[in-house]
């Protein structure tokens, strides 16, 4: 299109990231080319680091290049709660928004059927054994509002009353159908404090 | 923030392409992460491909990774005519939208003095070097319709009149004060027909 095979392939390549049509990404391409060679060199370096090491955490499940994350890891977080979460913008929502200082469990999706994606996928086996293995007091639910967050929330409080556990559920301050990672702190403070024993009537 | 040193590195990195908040870069980092590491790597590859083979075409300026851009190299265009354009996003919208079948010559900005930009940073010298060598019959300006895009069309229409080539400016059928890169097809085709003698009043 501009006759050069190896700018068409980055515009094409730019196209993977979520939000980015074809003139944005012949944009950026451009950009980086004409006036930001270097941090294109940077930002290829930081892709293939963050592609090749960064996995996931024994405990909580969270991206990290290291093998159990610096939350789980740290010796100032209350080890008897857990808040499970979907993904790991989820659980830096809550991180950076609010005052919670417990532990996270990170599901790193919700359970779809449709989609196969069932228990395992979702690591509750995992969970199951920290809830045997661990002196938990309490697990807080904070899947997002959506039905399949929902439907992931009760079967996961199946599970952790089998183990005797207190569950939770944050409460419906956040906004009916939205997505949790997208919630102003003050909400999210709300909801977590307003949290309600699972099954209870509000 | 999302207790992960490498993931953080790569959503700064992410913040150089232009119109990436931070959000949309923790967006961008996390879906590569969870969905997309193949495609992540693949950008890393076209990124350094481009930052490292990417240069500028000999006889038009435009950016490429061959000596000579596949339009100059191209035995089909019509090398009597040659557009001025600011950037090679200019050429390919002329390129994409229009029956233009002549050459380019892409000065890569505008005239800026308070920025430092001058003819030399322009490539006039190579402009008046291909004027006096090859057998041009006409040199279409089609800078962009801003103070600066007028101001560089008036340096650059004297050095052409200098030659004693004739010189056109693409007709304001572009809205007045917009981007030529964002024009519709139907009005650069308008503008690249009706096109003046460059001094004649509309």
């Amino acid at each position: 299109m501009l006759g050069s095979v190896i700018i068409d392939r980055l515009v094409t390549a730019l196209r993977c990231l979520p939000g980015v049509g074809p003139k944005s990404a012949q944009r950026m391409a451009l950009h980086l080319l004409e006036r930001n060679r270097e941090r294109g060199r940077q930002l290829a370096a930081a892709l293939l680091d963050a592609m090749d090491q960064v996995g996931h955490c024994h405990l909580c499940r969270t991206l990290t290049e290291l093998p159990v994350c610096r939350i789980c890891a740290s010796e100032k977080r209350n080890r008897s709660l857990l808040c499970v979460v979907e993904t790991p913008a989820d659980a830096a929502a809550i991180e950076q928004g609010t005052d919670y200082r417990g532990l996270y469990f990170v599901l790193l999706g919700h359970l779809s059927p449709l989609d196969g994606i069932g228990p395992e996928a979702l690591g509750l086996d995992v969970l199951a054994r920290r809830l045997h293995d661990e002196d938990l007091a309490e697990v807080i639910i904070a899947t997002s509002s959506t039905v399949e967050g929902e439907a992931t929330a009760h079967y996961v409080s199946e599970i952790v009353r089998q183990h005797g556990v207190r569950v939770t559920r944050i409460a419906y301050g956040i906004p009916l159908g939205g997505e949790l990672e997208f919630t102003d702190s003050g909400t999210l403070t709300h909801a977590l404090s307003g949290r309600r024993e699972f099954g209870e009537s509000p």
